[in-house]
């Protein structure tokens, strides 16, 4: 009888989107990883994959996690998070296997894994069945405020991070209410966006990221934006706090 | 006659402090300097120069930045600002003859450059006289986040971030107003801090981490911390969001 160590996941943040924003701890998980998995909408390559292109073993076997659900439309409907919640499980029980059999597994995360990650869902269902590592990444938001070439936050300014997905008027309440903005997952709700930095009259103050530390970044006035965003793009208002 | 290239100035984001979470693209900028700046306390190593011990060029040359000022009791002080502001325009002076002379130089900065880093004052100062390029890192936050071995935000979460010099009443405003919350900057702050966090009723969700991602990484139970903290350390409250 033959015992085997089992193996650990490592959820591998993966930084903004250039492949060396990627820590070095997580570039040499990367590329010895002979089981790799990573998220994607179905039919499509996924930024996480293509980002470690040619980094990879000869002997790499890969595990594609198609999302069942590629818009946000229906997240309040209760088969949105049925249908997500048994795909999050089937992927664990994957991955769960692996790891018993004995296998290190390397899952891609982009930015930070932690930081309303898709790895979160799995960290969560893997916890207490098998070793899980996190390595954590560079943000998105840092890789957005760096394209802006300005700093974020200086001195004792508050930061606020939301998300767009927040009802309009949450959202201006939160504009009007802190020094530095950033804006997560905007996407079709930039019209709103819009209207709610308008409210709260920080629109002249306010920069669209898009790609950020991708080939495609662009920093746009939110002023001179148009009225979709796409997947990769964040909202920013800098600091203007204390500064000797 | 020569014409000499003017040099350019990289201020490079380190991570949180352990060696191998700077990012590649960091890596390869802190090991091939000829000129190479950090911040120190006077009469201390400083943690950024510790950390890339190792890493250097034989013919490495350094250039210290000593703080003028130690503590942050007097920050309304008049005086305070004007030692700083004149040791800024020090630093910055030197480090423009310096690529003014065709060199390149590397400045470490702990986290990330841009969230409330030193490097901000000199990259303001900096600005328009030699180029100067922002290499982003992980922040002391996903550091410490990652330490708690939990995700910060989940789904549409609020993540506050606030700095511990703020009065009591306005941290307790911005605690209560939040679902997921950092606090930087603590040190002697943490009673207050506390305070804080108790007039929220949220005490039971809070964690002191200290020193994220370096040998003395240390996670407590706000509940459980002693009443003073170490410059390297942050409370944290994670979000309780949506998760499928
Ligand atoms: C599911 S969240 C994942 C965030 C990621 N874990 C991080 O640390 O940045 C996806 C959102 O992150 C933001 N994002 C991540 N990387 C980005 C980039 N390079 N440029 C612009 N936005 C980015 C976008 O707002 C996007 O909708
Ligand atoms: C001047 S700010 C610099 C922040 C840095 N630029 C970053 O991105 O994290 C210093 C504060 O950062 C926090 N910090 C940075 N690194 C940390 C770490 N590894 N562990 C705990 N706190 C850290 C502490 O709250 C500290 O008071």
């Amino acid at each position: 009888m033959t015992v085997v160590a089992t193996g650990t996941v490592h959820g591998v943040g993966l930084g903004p989107g250039a492949a060396d924003l990627m820590s070095v701890r997580a570039d040499r998980l990367v590329r010895g990883a002979r089981h790799l998995a990573y998220f994607r909408k179905a039919g499509r390559t996924g930024r996480a994959r293509r980002l470690v292109d040619g980094m990879l073993r000869p002997d790499v076997i890969e595990f594609a996690m198609d999302y069942p659900v590629t818009t946000e439309i229906a997240v309040d409907d209760p088969a949105y998070n049925e249908r997500l919640s048994a795909f999050y499980a089937d992927c664990t029980r994957h991955l769960a296997g692996l790891a018993g059999g004995g296998a290190d597994v390397v899952v891609l995360c982009e930015g930070d894994p932690f930081f309303y990650g898709s790895f979160m869902h799995l960290h969560s269902r893997l916890a207490g069945r098998v070793p899980v590592v996190v390595v954590p990444g560079v943000t998105g938001m840092s890789g957005a405020w760096t394209a802006t070439d300005r700093p974020i936050t200086w001195g004792d300014d508050v930061l606020t991070i939301a998300t767009a997905t927040l009802p309009e008027a949450e959202l201006a309440r939160r504009i009007a209410d802190t020094d530095a903005l950033v804006v997560m997952k905007i996407g079709r709700h930039l019209p709103k966006l819009r209207r709610a930095v308008a409210a709260s009259g920080r629109t002249q103050a306010a920069w669209l990221v898009e790609y950020a530390a991708m080939p495609e970044q662009r920093v746009t006035p939110l002023a001179e934006a148009a009225d979709e965003a796409p997947y990769f793009s964040i909202l920013l208002i800098h600091g203007q706090g204390r500064r000797p």
